[in-house]
């Protein structure tokens, strides 16, 4: 069966200048996969005609499917539509649906309607409309020569909408397409190299249509293996070996993050957990917390950033910090059981650290609290203030996973 | 004086299928506009062969700079080095100093040195070495009919240092470029069209030269002016009139987040802030703690996920939260006063409400107390979990910075 290759365009001077990061593309490639389509490029160009114009026929030699993101919105920057009308050998009209449904929108939300707004019920009639219900841009769906294009507003939360509403079951009906397999290793604990030499054999025996790569983040590595065209059963075995060869390090084999599965296993245990957190500023907090649900396993948090709400606010001894210091051992495991008690939880998670750079060397200590029991571990790091909360966020939580975890 | 042309080739098929988002392209983008260099195209490409020489020689079109981020990495998937000596005809040779950092950084840290991390010292014997100082794989500068091409790790620390303290200055060198002017307005408070509306006028009167982008993100929207080889007094001429036109919603002339805004006002004023947050988890202290010196100003933060934390630790009346529910301007306000005593603070901001949608309207209340005022409002949200934290962020934090600056 022939593949189905698929090109992104990117389309914004934003992109260009480094003042938005693309996040479409991403989310774009992972709904193509689960239907088959595979993304062999992806292209950001400005909001210049001629860039736009010749990055569509350079990736009309690439690709069977071309998705074009961005130019769409109401500002006055925007030039996609009319080219789009002119490459494509059309014109544009007045839409009545899309006109109606703005309008709505506008009404709904108590605002006055410009005539910027207007604009957007102006569509291509050589097109099929790829209805937009949650914004005012439409997405476009043209064929040419055997090529499809669709066009998608930038804004993430319309462009998945439509993408996933229209655009999706539209394509599974064009392309006759092979399905891709995935499957996906969360470990913590240790880095890509490390992981690479513990695996060297089992990479080699792997058959050349099963790849595996690596994606290592701060504080943890996602081991994938991808296949195209074979039985579930036979990626199956090589990712149950790969699973045996790191067991000690496995956070989970499904494709979560840690804060994730932490949420998972509380809930499955019916226990509860509080955070006291310093140096992380509400970060783990927030992570444990980005998953729906948490509130049936979070108790809640604290973020004493300064020594005297470290004591007054979480009921740390003045003198534990005055005789160890405020970065200790001694006081992390204060705060987690301080913490614990104060938000009644099963456990608790504490952290008081520096992410900025210190002259020798740069330290964040962990404390862990339940039941008859606590835990510290001093963790170096190593990057910039962004890098190093990540690092110290991965760690911690898988410090607290396995310790969750330990019999 | 004829432009410089920079195209980024980004590999990776992590890029592809979507599980790693493309942050080099943009941070990259960003430093190359600082010094005149426009980048024009990016590309994304898997770790194919002919896929990176297809992009090699199709990118040779368009620019007279090529930057290639990945693939370089230890693991074994990594196929660019011995692709780039094929390319421009040379052959990886063992680098002496090379070898040395990378011993030098494992003896460091203690881990034992492996077969794949000696295999990073050998380098093509055609490029000049672009050393890097923070990890194990060396950046690569190529030139060929007096195109650069320049190859750099996806890492992103790492690129960045070589980028900055090897290419920049190199690249300064190479090129005699124009520079470029940005000049970014960010305000928040009005959405894209409204704003689009009211600047009308401005955008007609612009002269061509200068360029008006719109950057929106949720809650807040950035207005950017960028122009090339002109005054810098011509370009801030213009800049005045905008900050003029948008002088009730802007929150800064500096293309800084709201959370370092406000960061900065405490600091100036010597006043501090303390944060009891329920639906956002942690994630406005994150923002806040996010910035350097952020201890300065930020007392501490309190998450009461559970109505019982919110009565417990935090001190809200359970009769208030009986009367008029735990999602109410009278709950946000006892929350942010009580914040503002517990933690000795000039300012307490409290938040609660739903971020995920709700079944009729999904609201979330804000609140803030300082001596002698306290202030609430309702925010309606209308996106999915995650966004709606990200728009509560910005929209309570611009409150925050409105109300901290109220006479």
């Amino acid at each position: 069966m022939k593949p189905v290759n698929c090109s992104i365009i990117t389309i914004g001077d934003e992109l260009l200048i480094g003042q938005t990061i693309d996040t479409n593309s991403a989310w774009i490639a992972q709904q193509l996969n689960t239907i088959g389509i595979w993304v062999k490029r992806r292209v950001a160009v400005g909001d210049l005609k001629d860039d736009i114009l010749s990055a569509l026929d350079e990736e009309n030699k690439h690709a069977d499917l071309i998705i074009l993101t961005g130019g769409l919105g109401p500002t006055a920057d925007d030039i996609t539509k009319p080219l789009l009308c002119e490459y494509f050998g059309g014109q544009l009209i007045e839409d009545k649906e899309i006109l109606e449904h703005i309008t709505r929108i506008f009404t709904t939300r108590k605002r006055p309607m410009l005539d910027v707004n207007l604009k957007q019920a102006m569509v291509p009639d050589n097109c099929t409309i790829l209805f937009n219900e949650v914004g005012t841009a439409a997405g476009m769906w043209f064929e040419k020569n055997n090529t499809v294009y669709i066009s998608l507003p930038g804004v993430p939360y319309e462009m998945q909408h439509i993408m996933s509403e229209r655009a999706i079951p539209k394509l599974k009906d064009f392309f006759q397409t092979p399905s891709i397999l995935h499957r996906t290793l969360v470990t913590s604990g240790e880095g890509e190299s490390f992981i690479a030499a513990r695996i060297h054999d089992f990479e080699e025996q792997l058959p050349s249509y099963i790849k595996l790569a690596y994606l290592p983040k701060l504080g943890s590595v996602k081991l994938r293996l991808t296949a195209s065209d074979i039985q579930e059963d036979e990626i199956e075995k090589h990712f149950e070996k790969l699973k045996t060869l790191l067991k000690n390090i496995t956070v989970s084999d499904e494709d979560i993050d840690i804060e994730e599965a932490i949420n998972r296993i509380l809930l499955s245990r019916n226990e509860t957990l509080s955070i006291a957190e310093s140096c992380t500023g509400g970060q783990l907090a927030a992570r444990i917390t980005s998953i729906k649900g948490s509130s049936n396993i979070f108790k809640g948090g604290l973020v004493p950033y300064s020594i005297e709400s470290k004591i007054n606010m979480l009921g740390v001894k003045k003198e534990t910090i005055e005789t160890y210091d405020v970065i200790s051992s001694e006081t992390v495991i204060e705060m987690a059981e301080r913490c614990r008690e104060k938000l009644h939880s099963t456990y608790a998670l504490s952290v008081s650290g520096h992410l900025e750079k210190q002259e020798n060397e740069t330290i964040v200590w962990v404390g862990l609290s339940k039941e008859g029991r606590t835990f510290s571990k001093k963790v170096n790091v190593y990057y910039d203030r962004e890098k190093n909360g990540v690092f110290v966020g991965n760690t911690a939580l898988n410090l607290l996973r396995l310790f969750i975890l330990e019999e």
